[in-house]
């Protein structure tokens, strides 16, 4: 299977709403945790099943609910009865290969977007489903991994740093997406790195590795590329204000975020197009180096097959051939010999192949 | 001819609305299928004529007419005249070559898109017009052969799982489309895992034939995406309820299949990309190879010249030749050839040709 | 001159509405003919000049008037001043490289487009201008030349087969387009043999003819483009009923022509896609070859070279060479002879040049 | 400086507004000329300073006003104050490097486009800036050199031939745009007839020159590309009539100008297409020489090699060997090297090389 | 890190509206300077620490505060503080890697851009972000360095030159952004020379150093690129007036801004093409090199083989060899020998290859 297409197979043909987990299975067990808050109070809780958790939902202040681990279908769906979720929207959040979208249900807005992160070892980027919902008071997100993206964050609201302790929930969910958006710089940093080291590889000592690299960065573009476009649509769609769940309040921030995506989708192009540049030099680096050993087999061969024709002209068997006899013939051979290989020479570093 | 060309000559100059069957005939008879539903009751049944299936069309509870083959004029053209189409409608229906697009006749809504399936064998793509005209309480569907994409929707109704049973036809409507997208996605894994393997050739060992076979599959995607990019504006029609056929509360379903379709083009492009790519690995590393083979004549080239040279300056019969008459000349005219070998391979490891 | 560049500078300077024929003569004489039906009659004549076929315009039935030939100014302007053209209309029709285009003046629509026919013997697109004018009853039809696309369609109205006896000059003018639109669907077929023997060409001997015939073939695609792109655009104008010479019921036809137009310009593009991955499988057949050669050149001389080159050793004339005395000397080169040979042959059979 | 940069910089720092004149000076002195018209009367005369040109603005019928040379900024800045031009405008009239562009100042028009001609000799288009500014009764012209594009029209107006004489000031300002577009025509024509002789060039002969002319034909593309892409949006502004000095039975008029603005657009994008190809073209045949050359190589060094092989076997000094005392050992070594020649040959035929 | 990444993920994690200074610290000292004027009165000032600045705040005359120098995060602190600007707005100003925006805060207006300056040393482009605050009676304006383009305006001002002195705040916004657009014709100019001049290179003498040159230059397009596009959007927002801050009597000197920069655009689009079309020469130079390489060792191989041949032939030792007896055999091998070459040279002479 090619790394960014899902089992997409597996739900042909299922009702719509059908609840699978399409994806791999990432984390032992998955993790549930809540924090509520309002300007005065901070609870942070982990809970072992979803029943616990329900209590949070009750409260009038701010709650998010934080779910690390999509493969089992008993927890979401009970999320789902619980906060009243349509049921294809707890489908899109099991299919771990979504298209980054938003989707207004009225009572409740539902983000779906991707985590991404780069593994230095295998030299390539991981993406990781990440889901948030909205409502009037709580924020639920879902994740496929217990992930740091969000720790700073939570930090955050302990500490009732900034204004997240002051705000509405659709300033924790802004503050969450744009933790996510940030984090996407951390990522084109890492492949600017490697497109620099890249670039001196292929000026010092182009391999056909070398190659293979390029194509595989380009790939990688290619797909962090299909992350990130959708993404300006769906901000954009928030920051328009077109629900009544974003408060005006937080419009201004929303757009600090569709410029960070802007500019993250400048950078991918930019990048995108250094990569191209990159195949050109290595295929013209190709033809310098055919170039290079056609002029050293050239040389060799213009010099000797003169020289040798010579050779082998006084090597024939002739009964008469009057040079043999004199007695300077062989050292005017030599001449000969010599003085072709200074014009040859003298040629060659005319032409500039010397 | 070309296999996505049909024989479009043989329409031009007749009326329009003239019904011809214009494809090949794929199945040997026409296969004439009725499902009749409500939430509590389901007829299926299978007949032999049209004109046995018309009281199906009398009563009030949904009814899905499904028929497959459209190499008999007659029978389309009885259908056409009981539901009240439209000549042109027929005559798309029968025409297999259409492009994908929804009309809205205020009645009915005729909708055509393509059923894409893979052949293992010829590895190429086959594509089946599916024509589906949706009425206040009907649903008829036209297919050129009898197929088993629809199977799962049958078992559904049967079983009377999920919603299917409790809707109207608009949402039997959209599970048939729904059926139609999904099965894309297979394709696409299909098209995915051969992208891979030719990967796989290209980097140990590619051929001339390697070359067309990248060439076959951009060229199925070129077939592919023809198929599916008309599909996003048909979707987003349905969607955006311009017709009173379609109801408010299936419309969260087609934004579903709309989402999916975006998906498919998505993944079409990104497939169209990579192969792309692979184009310029093979360019690349047909020069390697040439590279190579040039590497490998110059070496054997200049190491053996002048060492010949040498050979026949002293196969040279002149008289005078003093260093024939040397007793140790044999040897030394062997250490300078060996000599010359060495230097030559030193500069040549230098140069990182060996 | 290009092909598809007509002497517009000819005209330039001259006052708008100056008339004079752009483009070549392809006719002896101007030919008018004129049918005039209703559902009851129909009347078809034949007229010398256009004098004689001016009572046509006076009856209240049905009018079509179609011109053969536009060399004759003469003609073209009592044309225009019986039907009150205006001037930039008549010189519209008369300048034969008009980009397809509709302009709607109150009174009288005015269409122009191109007919396309395929030349086989010379290996081109031949095109033709088309000029309609649509009246409130009348249709008034130019053509260059002579031609037998619109013949099925007289026929039709000669035996009164459809509803073209029945409906008002709209549904007429819509069929003479259809006509024209379908005939593309022709040439388009024509091209597709081409590419089809093209590409067979390709895989078994592709020469510098074959990339003429590619480039060829580009550049009729792209002639092609030119006459079609603008053509939806006329259509679509058509189909959204801005005009009122356009009827109601008319309109779904339309929109089955843009149909067919829509899909004639989806092939010329799927056919530019064809012939670009043309270009690069006969630059790549190229390299192709030329590793080849080189292959052969490579294994001929790397055999060879070291092999001479012991003969060279053994041809040198020293007095004291021991091997030339050894009774198994002359045997012994020539086990080491076939030894490097077989060595080399191995080592070449590895390297998968053999 | 590259030819279509103008020296920018020079105004660079300067006030908005200040009046210095960026370009080349193209004519000795500075001719003024008016035409004054209604269908009456025609008067024409020429000034040597701009106060004498005054009376012709308080006159009430239709007065044309044309300023040849731009390099003397007082006669400018003068005709500026007494037409009531904004200081910006004086200052797009004076710096010869702007984008063609229609603004609308209520009172006035004003207008700038590119005059283009081409250069035979150079073999290059040249580019002259050609200012419009329409008033209720008056059209003021600035161009950069005396041309003959407008004589012509000129004419025309003294001959009262056509519409001219009768027209209001905006169908004299129509008259002009389409002169100086019809001019585009006979442009395209010349680098039409460039493109012609150098593919027949590609085809017999290319040299490095050709490579030459072609990248200096699509740089002469791009530059009129540059000039005419703008041009479409103006007309277009024009015609929409935006503006109140437009009158109705003009904008006709300006349709049939914005459709020859769309066909000189189309040929530029088709004439790019073609010089694309022919790039194409041009580096296929560089590889189609190559591989002539290598196959001239290969077969000279193919038919060679082995033989000289044989013969240096032949002149081997062995004592003992056998074959140089036959008496048919002569002739047998010819016959073998006639064979191996035969046999060669006879694989080259099969491979086509010969 | 490539240079136009800047170490954003220094801030990712950070609360929204944090002030970390992101980008190199390019002065010593923050510098303060204000200039207050009116069409009487003039006032300019340098301060040492904000607090000394912040009496011009109170007067009620047009104030220019310009900061050059962005580490000391306190002094913007200070400054938004006192102009009320939001903390988004600071955070903008202090990371230097924004896309050029513009944002309207009902009181202000914030409007962010590149400044860019050529580095004639290390050839390359140098971008300085420049923030401009404009609010009802007031402009504050953040540089990375003290520079000298605003030094034309601040002249004009002490001068009283032109209108700025009579003008409110908004037309000194302009004076500065137009400043700043007037500078990208500089870089543009200076980026025009290095083309011409590796144009020459290109025809004279390529080396890899060339193709490394095309490659630099067409990255600091790129780049060049990224900071103009988003300027267009910037400008018309501007233009459109849809802020109170922009009168009506500036928005005409606006549009001519935005006239500027969609002509910067279009010269980078064509400079690109340009750089794009030298690669296309720079290869097919290499190409052409490798053929003449190539044509010097074919005729050489080729002239001297044969020839080789035969005097390898005539030094085999058989022992009847009549033509070794012709007292004319060895003149007679010399003839065929020149024969051969001639033969040869008349030959490459009609391949054109000599």
């Amino acid at each position: 299977m090619l790394r960014f297409m899902k089992k997409a197979s597996k739900k042909a043909g299922l009702a719509p709403g059908t609840l699978i987990h399409v994806g791999e299975q990432k984390v032992e067990n998955v993790r549930i945790r809540a924090i509520q808050f309002d300007q005065e109070t901070l609870n942070e809780s982990e809970f072992e099943t979803v029943e616990e958790c329900l209590p949070c939902k009750e409260s009038r202040i701010v709650t998010w609910i934080n779910i690390d681990g999509l493969h089992e279908v008993g927890v979401i769906e009970e999320i789902g009865r619980q906060f009243g979720l349509h049921s294809l929207v707890m489908e899109d959040i099991l299919h771990t290969d979504q298209r980054p979208k938003m989707e207004d249900f009225e009572d409740y807005l539902f983000i779906v977007a991707k985590m991404l992160s780069f593994d230095q070892e295998k030299n390539e980027l991981k993406a990781e489903q990440f889901s948030l919902v909205l409502g009037r008071d709580y924020v639920v997100t879902f994740q496929e991994r217990v992930g740091d993206v969000f720790e700073p964050i939570r930090e955050r609201l302990r500490k009732g740093k900034g204004r997240i302790r002051t705000m509405p929930p659709d300033y924790l969910a802004y503050a969450l997406i744009d933790a996510v958006v940030d984090h996407y710089f951390i990522v084109l940093e890492k492949i600017g790195e490697q497109i620099e080291s890249l670039e001196e590889e292929l000026v010092t000592d182009p391999t056909p590795e070398t190659l293979q690299a390029i194509h595989h960065l380009k790939r990688e573009l290619i797909f962090l590329r299909k992350s990130v476009w959708p993404l300006r649509e769906l901000i954009s769609g928030l920051e328009r204000g077109e629900t009544r769940l974003i408060q005006e309040k937080t419009t201004i921030f929303l757009r600090d975020v569709y410029d960070h995506t802007i500019q993250v989708i400048d950078t991918v192009e930019t990048l995108r197009d250094m990569v191209s540049g990159m195949l050109d030099i290595y295929l013209s680096s190709l033809s310098n180096r055919m170039n290079e050993v056609m002029k050293v087999l050239t040389i060799i061969a213009t010099l000797f097959i003169p020289m040798t024709f010579i050779a082998g002209i006084y090597g024939m068997n002739f009964e008469i051939m009057p040079e043999l006899k004199w007695s300077w013939g062989y050292p005017l051979v030599w001449c000969i010999i010599i003085a072709i290989a200074i014009v040859m020479l003298t040629y060659f570093k005319k032409k500039k192949w010397l």
